[in-house]
Protein backbone atom coordinates (compact mmCIF):
# COMPACT_ATOMS: atom_id res chain seq x y z
CA UNK A 1 0.00 0.00 0.00
CA UNK A 2 0.90 4.00 -0.68
CA UNK A 3 2.08 5.86 2.31
CA UNK A 4 2.24 9.78 1.80
CA UNK A 5 4.48 11.86 4.12
CA UNK A 6 2.92 15.31 4.44
CA UNK A 7 2.55 18.74 6.22
CA UNK A 8 -0.51 20.46 6.57
CA UNK A 9 -1.05 23.28 4.04
CA UNK A 10 1.75 22.31 2.41
CA UNK A 11 2.53 21.19 -1.10
CA UNK A 12 2.22 17.84 0.22
CA UNK A 13 -1.89 18.92 -0.09
CA UNK A 14 -2.01 18.39 -3.94
CA UNK A 15 -0.47 15.05 -3.33
CA UNK A 16 -2.93 13.98 -1.32
CA UNK A 17 -6.23 14.76 -3.23
CA UNK A 18 -4.52 13.11 -6.31
CA UNK A 19 -4.69 9.87 -4.20
CA UNK A 20 -8.50 10.74 -3.07
CA UNK A 21 -8.84 11.30 -6.94
CA UNK A 22 -7.36 8.19 -7.98
CA UNK A 23 -9.40 6.09 -5.42
CA UNK A 24 -5.78 5.07 -3.78
CA UNK A 25 -5.25 2.90 -1.16
CA UNK A 26 -2.65 5.19 0.90
CA UNK A 27 -1.75 5.89 4.79
CA UNK A 28 -1.24 9.63 5.02
CA UNK A 29 1.27 10.28 7.57
CA UNK A 30 1.33 13.48 9.29
CA UNK A 31 4.47 15.29 10.12
CA UNK A 32 4.65 18.25 13.37
CA UNK A 33 6.86 20.46 10.51
CA UNK A 34 5.99 23.45 13.35
CA UNK A 35 8.37 21.16 15.19
CA UNK A 36 10.81 20.77 12.11
CA UNK A 37 10.26 16.72 12.48
CA UNK A 38 11.07 16.71 8.38
CA UNK A 39 14.46 17.64 9.32
CA UNK A 40 15.08 14.20 12.20
CA UNK A 41 17.57 12.14 11.31
CA UNK A 42 13.98 9.56 10.72
CA UNK A 43 12.65 10.93 8.28
CA UNK A 44 15.69 12.28 6.47
CA UNK A 45 16.66 8.37 6.06
CA UNK A 46 13.24 8.66 3.94
CA UNK A 47 13.64 11.65 2.38
CA UNK A 48 17.08 12.98 2.35
CA UNK A 49 15.85 16.52 1.12
CA UNK A 50 14.10 17.21 4.03
CA UNK A 51 11.04 18.02 2.50
CA UNK A 52 7.69 16.76 1.41
CA UNK A 53 5.85 14.92 0.25
CA UNK A 54 7.31 11.51 0.35
CA UNK A 55 5.11 9.12 -1.42
CA UNK A 56 6.19 5.39 -0.08
CA UNK A 57 5.69 2.89 -2.77
CA UNK A 58 6.53 -1.25 -3.17
CA UNK A 59 9.36 -0.01 -5.57
CA UNK A 60 10.50 2.92 -3.29
CA UNK A 61 10.41 6.36 -2.29
CA UNK A 62 9.33 8.93 -4.35
CA UNK A 63 10.39 12.74 -3.81
CA UNK A 64 9.18 15.98 -6.01
CA UNK A 65 5.27 16.93 -7.02
CA UNK A 66 5.33 16.57 -10.50
CA UNK A 67 6.52 13.04 -9.91
CA UNK A 68 4.26 12.26 -7.39
CA UNK A 69 1.39 13.28 -9.15
CA UNK A 70 2.23 11.55 -12.56
CA UNK A 71 3.22 8.17 -11.05
CA UNK A 72 -0.46 8.38 -9.19
CA UNK A 73 -2.44 9.19 -12.69
CA UNK A 74 -0.44 6.74 -14.25
CA UNK A 75 -1.23 3.95 -11.68
CA UNK A 76 -4.35 4.35 -11.26
CA UNK A 77 -5.77 4.99 -14.99
CA UNK A 78 -9.47 4.85 -14.40
CA UNK A 79 -8.85 8.46 -13.11
CA UNK A 80 -7.38 9.78 -15.91
CA UNK A 81 -6.05 12.58 -14.37
CA UNK A 82 -3.42 12.87 -17.05
CA UNK A 83 -3.32 12.19 -20.84
CA UNK A 84 -0.48 9.37 -21.05
CA UNK A 85 -1.80 8.91 -24.44
CA UNK A 86 -1.15 12.21 -25.99
CA UNK A 87 1.96 13.47 -25.89
CA UNK A 88 1.35 17.06 -26.57
CA UNK A 89 -1.20 17.34 -24.07
CA UNK A 90 0.65 15.21 -21.56
CA UNK A 91 3.63 17.74 -22.27
CA UNK A 92 1.44 20.52 -21.49
CA UNK A 93 0.48 19.09 -17.90
CA UNK A 94 3.85 18.70 -17.43
CA UNK A 95 5.02 22.65 -18.46
CA UNK A 96 1.71 23.37 -16.45
CA UNK A 97 3.69 21.13 -13.50
CA UNK A 98 6.99 22.26 -14.00
CA UNK A 99 6.17 25.91 -14.20
CA UNK A 100 4.26 25.91 -10.67
CA UNK A 101 7.57 23.55 -8.98
CA UNK A 102 10.17 25.73 -10.50
CA UNK A 103 8.90 29.47 -10.60
CA UNK A 104 5.59 29.84 -8.81
CA UNK A 105 6.32 27.65 -5.26
CA UNK A 106 9.64 29.10 -5.60
CA UNK A 107 8.57 32.53 -5.43
CA UNK A 108 6.31 31.54 -2.61
CA UNK A 109 9.50 29.93 -0.63
CA UNK A 110 11.32 33.42 -0.43
CA UNK A 111 8.66 34.70 2.39
CA UNK A 112 9.53 31.87 5.07
CA UNK A 113 12.75 29.51 3.23
CA UNK A 114 14.74 32.62 2.15
CA UNK A 115 17.64 30.68 3.94
CA UNK A 116 17.53 28.10 1.13
CA UNK A 117 19.32 31.07 -0.84
CA UNK A 118 21.32 33.14 1.53
CA UNK A 119 22.85 32.92 4.81
CA UNK A 120 20.58 33.20 7.76
CA UNK A 121 23.03 35.73 8.77
CA UNK A 122 22.08 38.11 5.78
CA UNK A 123 19.28 39.56 7.88
CA UNK A 124 19.06 42.57 5.11
CA UNK A 125 18.30 40.11 1.99
CA UNK A 126 15.95 37.72 3.96
CA UNK A 127 13.76 40.98 4.69
CA UNK A 128 14.07 42.45 0.81
CA UNK A 129 13.28 38.58 -0.40
CA UNK A 130 9.75 38.09 2.30
CA UNK A 131 8.97 41.97 1.33
CA UNK A 132 8.76 41.25 -2.61
CA UNK A 133 6.53 37.83 -2.43
CA UNK A 134 3.60 39.89 -2.94
CA UNK A 135 5.40 41.08 -6.39
CA UNK A 136 6.14 38.03 -7.66
CA UNK A 137 3.37 35.68 -6.80
CA UNK A 138 1.08 38.04 -7.77
CA UNK A 139 3.07 38.22 -11.57
CA UNK A 140 2.90 34.47 -11.65
CA UNK A 141 -0.77 34.38 -11.31
CA UNK A 142 -1.35 37.15 -13.56
CA UNK A 143 0.64 34.12 -16.13
CA UNK A 144 -1.72 31.84 -14.86
CA UNK A 145 -4.82 33.87 -15.47
CA UNK A 146 -3.83 35.11 -18.76
CA UNK A 147 -2.47 32.54 -20.36
CA UNK A 148 -2.14 29.28 -19.03
CA UNK A 149 -5.50 28.38 -17.18
CA UNK A 150 -8.06 27.27 -20.04
CA UNK A 151 -11.17 26.43 -17.46
CA UNK A 152 -13.48 25.23 -16.25
CA UNK A 153 -10.67 23.02 -14.90
CA UNK A 154 -6.83 24.40 -15.67
CA UNK A 155 -6.72 22.06 -18.94
CA UNK A 156 -9.97 22.41 -19.75
CA UNK A 157 -12.88 19.96 -19.73
CA UNK A 158 -10.63 17.59 -18.08
CA UNK A 159 -9.55 17.18 -14.52
CA UNK A 160 -6.07 16.80 -14.36
CA UNK A 161 -3.08 16.53 -11.65
CA UNK A 162 -2.99 19.91 -12.04
CA UNK A 163 -5.45 20.84 -10.53
CA UNK A 164 -4.57 19.80 -7.18
CA UNK A 165 -1.06 21.21 -7.90
CA UNK A 166 -2.79 24.95 -8.40
CA UNK A 167 -5.30 24.73 -5.84
CA UNK A 168 -2.35 23.57 -2.97
CA UNK A 169 -0.41 26.93 -4.40
CA UNK A 170 -3.61 29.39 -4.54
CA UNK A 171 -4.63 28.51 -1.29
CA UNK A 172 -1.29 30.58 -0.07
CA UNK A 173 -2.00 33.76 -2.34
CA UNK A 174 -3.74 35.73 0.48
CA UNK A 175 -1.00 34.72 3.38
CA UNK A 176 1.32 35.71 0.47
CA UNK A 177 -0.02 39.01 0.52
CA UNK A 178 -1.46 39.01 -2.78
CA UNK A 179 -4.57 41.00 -4.00
CA UNK A 180 -6.67 37.64 -5.88
CA UNK A 181 -8.97 40.50 -7.21
CA UNK A 182 -7.52 40.45 -10.29
CA UNK A 183 -7.29 36.58 -11.08
CA UNK A 184 -11.10 35.67 -10.86
CA UNK A 185 -10.53 32.48 -13.01
CA UNK A 186 -7.80 30.99 -10.54
CA UNK A 187 -10.70 32.31 -7.66
CA UNK A 188 -13.28 30.36 -9.38
CA UNK A 189 -11.39 27.16 -10.24
CA UNK A 190 -10.43 27.64 -5.84
CA UNK A 191 -13.60 27.51 -5.05
CA UNK A 192 -14.73 25.04 -7.29
CA UNK A 193 -11.88 22.78 -6.33
CA UNK A 194 -13.53 23.15 -2.29
CA UNK A 195 -16.46 21.76 -3.62
CA UNK A 196 -15.23 18.34 -4.63
CA UNK A 197 -15.16 15.28 -2.28
CA UNK A 198 -11.50 14.81 -2.41
CA UNK A 199 -10.62 18.28 -1.39
CA UNK A 200 -13.25 18.02 1.53
CA UNK A 201 -11.25 14.70 2.62
CA UNK A 202 -7.94 15.96 2.40
CA UNK A 203 -8.96 19.56 4.22
CA UNK A 204 -10.56 17.56 6.83
CA UNK A 205 -7.53 15.56 7.20
CA UNK A 206 -5.06 18.28 7.40
CA UNK A 207 -7.51 20.48 9.72
CA UNK A 208 -8.27 17.42 12.23
CA UNK B 1 9.01 19.82 -38.12
CA UNK B 2 9.73 20.91 -34.58
CA UNK B 3 11.49 24.05 -34.05
CA UNK B 4 13.76 24.92 -30.92
CA UNK B 5 14.58 28.51 -29.94
CA UNK B 6 17.58 28.52 -27.57
CA UNK B 7 20.52 30.60 -26.20
CA UNK B 8 23.93 29.26 -26.02
CA UNK B 9 25.08 27.75 -22.70
CA UNK B 10 21.22 28.21 -21.42
CA UNK B 11 19.23 25.19 -20.21
CA UNK B 12 18.01 25.04 -23.76
CA UNK B 13 21.14 22.90 -24.26
CA UNK B 14 19.28 20.14 -22.42
CA UNK B 15 16.50 20.15 -25.01
CA UNK B 16 18.80 20.24 -27.91
CA UNK B 17 21.10 17.64 -26.99
CA UNK B 18 17.72 15.42 -26.44
CA UNK B 19 16.71 16.48 -30.31
CA UNK B 20 20.08 15.06 -31.70
CA UNK B 21 19.44 11.64 -29.40
CA UNK B 22 16.10 11.45 -30.78
CA UNK B 23 17.38 12.24 -33.98
CA UNK B 24 14.40 14.53 -34.44
CA UNK B 25 13.56 16.65 -37.15
CA UNK B 26 14.28 20.02 -36.71
CA UNK B 27 15.18 23.92 -36.82
CA UNK B 28 17.71 25.53 -34.20
CA UNK B 29 16.33 28.93 -33.30
CA UNK B 30 19.37 31.08 -31.72
CA UNK B 31 18.00 34.24 -29.72
CA UNK B 32 21.12 37.19 -28.93
CA UNK B 33 20.51 36.59 -25.16
CA UNK B 34 22.81 39.26 -24.79
CA UNK B 35 20.67 41.78 -26.26
CA UNK B 36 17.70 40.68 -24.44
CA UNK B 37 16.08 38.83 -27.64
CA UNK B 38 14.12 37.01 -25.31
CA UNK B 39 12.29 40.02 -24.23
CA UNK B 40 10.94 41.28 -27.36
CA UNK B 41 7.42 41.63 -28.41
CA UNK B 42 8.25 39.22 -30.78
CA UNK B 43 9.58 36.55 -28.86
CA UNK B 44 7.00 36.92 -26.41
CA UNK B 45 4.26 36.12 -28.50
CA UNK B 46 6.05 32.81 -28.79
CA UNK B 47 6.84 32.46 -25.26
CA UNK B 48 5.30 34.75 -23.24
CA UNK B 49 7.43 33.86 -20.07
CA UNK B 50 10.95 35.09 -22.08
CA UNK B 51 12.79 32.55 -21.11
CA UNK B 52 14.23 29.41 -23.33
CA UNK B 53 13.78 26.77 -24.62
CA UNK B 54 10.61 27.33 -26.57
CA UNK B 55 9.71 23.77 -28.72
CA UNK B 56 7.16 25.24 -31.62
CA UNK B 57 5.66 21.61 -32.42
CA UNK B 58 2.83 21.37 -35.15
CA UNK B 59 0.17 21.50 -31.94
CA UNK B 60 1.60 24.28 -30.57
CA UNK B 61 4.42 25.53 -28.44
CA UNK B 62 5.66 24.27 -25.58
CA UNK B 63 8.03 25.44 -22.58
CA UNK B 64 9.57 24.35 -19.56
CA UNK B 65 12.32 21.78 -20.07
CA UNK B 66 11.21 18.63 -17.74
CA UNK B 67 7.94 19.00 -20.33
CA UNK B 68 9.99 19.70 -23.72
CA UNK B 69 12.58 16.58 -22.99
CA UNK B 70 9.55 14.19 -21.89
CA UNK B 71 7.66 15.27 -25.44
CA UNK B 72 11.19 14.61 -27.31
CA UNK B 73 11.12 10.67 -25.52
CA UNK B 74 7.58 10.20 -25.67
CA UNK B 75 6.95 11.31 -29.35
CA UNK B 76 10.88 9.43 -30.52
CA UNK B 77 10.19 5.90 -28.68
CA UNK B 78 12.55 4.51 -30.32
CA UNK B 79 15.51 6.28 -28.74
CA UNK B 80 14.52 5.03 -25.45
CA UNK B 81 15.21 8.35 -23.55
CA UNK B 82 12.57 7.48 -21.26
CA UNK B 83 10.80 4.75 -19.32
CA UNK B 84 7.26 5.76 -20.50
CA UNK B 85 5.84 2.03 -19.90
CA UNK B 86 7.32 1.67 -16.63
CA UNK B 87 5.26 4.11 -14.02
CA UNK B 88 7.85 4.03 -11.18
CA UNK B 89 11.20 4.39 -13.24
CA UNK B 90 9.50 7.30 -14.82
CA UNK B 91 8.51 8.73 -11.90
CA UNK B 92 12.39 8.26 -10.89
CA UNK B 93 13.01 10.19 -14.05
CA UNK B 94 10.65 12.95 -13.49
CA UNK B 95 11.66 13.35 -9.68
CA UNK B 96 15.34 13.96 -10.95
CA UNK B 97 13.80 16.15 -13.51
CA UNK B 98 11.66 18.31 -11.29
CA UNK B 99 14.50 18.67 -8.63
CA UNK B 100 17.19 19.98 -11.57
CA UNK B 101 14.44 22.72 -12.16
CA UNK B 102 13.09 23.44 -9.04
CA UNK B 103 16.60 23.67 -6.89
CA UNK B 104 19.02 23.24 -8.69
CA UNK B 105 18.49 25.93 -11.61
CA UNK B 106 16.89 28.32 -8.80
CA UNK B 107 19.95 27.72 -6.65
CA UNK B 108 21.96 28.66 -9.73
CA UNK B 109 19.74 31.50 -11.54
CA UNK B 110 20.79 33.93 -8.07
CA UNK B 111 23.59 34.49 -9.69
CA UNK B 112 22.44 36.66 -12.58
CA UNK B 113 18.68 36.40 -12.22
CA UNK B 114 18.44 37.84 -8.28
CA UNK B 115 15.93 40.28 -9.77
CA UNK B 116 13.59 37.92 -10.06
CA UNK B 117 13.36 37.64 -6.52
CA UNK B 118 13.99 41.16 -5.54
CA UNK B 119 13.71 44.70 -6.25
CA UNK B 120 16.16 45.75 -8.67
CA UNK B 121 16.49 48.79 -6.05
CA UNK B 122 18.04 46.02 -3.88
CA UNK B 123 21.93 45.96 -4.68
CA UNK B 124 22.96 44.41 -0.88
CA UNK B 125 20.16 41.40 -1.44
CA UNK B 126 21.34 40.36 -5.06
CA UNK B 127 24.89 41.17 -3.32
CA UNK B 128 24.26 38.59 -0.73
CA UNK B 129 22.08 36.31 -2.87
CA UNK B 130 25.24 35.87 -5.72
CA UNK B 131 27.57 35.47 -2.72
CA UNK B 132 25.91 32.37 -1.69
CA UNK B 133 25.88 30.39 -5.15
CA UNK B 134 28.82 28.32 -4.89
CA UNK B 135 27.55 26.85 -1.33
CA UNK B 136 23.70 26.20 -2.83
CA UNK B 137 24.83 25.01 -5.72
CA UNK B 138 27.24 22.44 -3.71
CA UNK B 139 24.66 21.66 -1.50
CA UNK B 140 23.01 20.44 -4.73
CA UNK B 141 25.99 18.33 -6.15
CA UNK B 142 26.54 16.64 -3.24
CA UNK B 143 22.63 15.51 -3.22
CA UNK B 144 22.66 14.69 -6.77
CA UNK B 145 26.45 12.91 -6.25
CA UNK B 146 25.30 11.12 -3.00
CA UNK B 147 22.00 10.34 -3.37
CA UNK B 148 20.66 10.34 -7.05
CA UNK B 149 23.28 9.52 -9.42
CA UNK B 150 23.53 5.50 -10.18
CA UNK B 151 25.90 5.56 -12.92
CA UNK B 152 27.36 5.17 -15.38
CA UNK B 153 23.94 7.26 -16.77
CA UNK B 154 21.66 9.23 -14.01
CA UNK B 155 19.36 6.68 -14.24
CA UNK B 156 21.71 3.60 -14.49
CA UNK B 157 22.35 1.64 -17.41
CA UNK B 158 19.64 3.42 -20.00
CA UNK B 159 20.61 6.98 -21.01
CA UNK B 160 17.89 8.88 -20.17
CA UNK B 161 16.36 12.87 -20.66
CA UNK B 162 17.73 12.82 -17.40
CA UNK B 163 21.56 13.04 -19.11
CA UNK B 164 20.97 15.50 -21.29
CA UNK B 165 19.77 17.79 -18.36
CA UNK B 166 22.22 17.00 -15.95
CA UNK B 167 24.92 17.82 -18.55
CA UNK B 168 23.73 21.33 -19.01
CA UNK B 169 23.72 22.28 -15.34
CA UNK B 170 26.55 20.79 -14.15
CA UNK B 171 28.16 22.98 -17.41
CA UNK B 172 28.06 25.65 -15.13
CA UNK B 173 29.92 24.89 -12.01
CA UNK B 174 33.56 26.37 -12.09
CA UNK B 175 31.88 29.75 -13.25
CA UNK B 176 29.31 29.45 -10.19
CA UNK B 177 32.68 29.31 -7.83
CA UNK B 178 32.49 25.84 -7.22
CA UNK B 179 34.98 23.56 -6.08
CA UNK B 180 34.09 20.42 -8.26
CA UNK B 181 36.70 18.29 -6.51
CA UNK B 182 33.70 16.06 -4.39
CA UNK B 183 31.72 15.01 -7.21
CA UNK B 184 33.65 12.87 -9.48
CA UNK B 185 30.57 10.42 -10.59
CA UNK B 186 28.90 13.85 -11.75
CA UNK B 187 32.24 15.04 -13.43
CA UNK B 188 32.72 11.46 -15.23
CA UNK B 189 29.63 11.78 -16.35
CA UNK B 190 29.81 15.02 -18.39
CA UNK B 191 33.29 13.86 -19.72
CA UNK B 192 31.29 11.05 -21.27
CA UNK B 193 28.55 13.35 -22.21
CA UNK B 194 31.41 14.89 -24.01
CA UNK B 195 32.37 12.24 -26.33
CA UNK B 196 28.81 11.72 -27.21
CA UNK B 197 28.13 12.74 -31.50
CA UNK B 198 24.78 14.51 -30.06
CA UNK B 199 26.91 16.37 -27.66
CA UNK B 200 29.74 17.04 -30.11
CA UNK B 201 26.90 18.33 -32.80
CA UNK B 202 25.42 20.96 -29.93
CA UNK B 203 28.69 22.25 -28.49
CA UNK B 204 29.42 23.11 -32.01
CA UNK B 205 26.48 24.66 -32.76
CA UNK B 206 26.38 26.88 -29.90
CA UNK B 207 30.13 27.94 -30.15
CA UNK B 208 30.26 28.63 -33.96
Amino acid sequence: MLKLYYGPRTIAVATLIALEEAGAEYEPVRLDMANLQQRTPEYLAINPKGRVPALVTDRGILTETPATLAYIAQTHPDAKLAPFDDPFAFAEVQSFCAYLCSTVHVAHAHKMRGTRWVKESDKAALKAMKANVPNTMSACFSMIEEEMFKGPWVMGSQFTICDPYLFAIASWLEADGVDVTPFPLVMEHRSRMHERDSVKRVMAMQNA
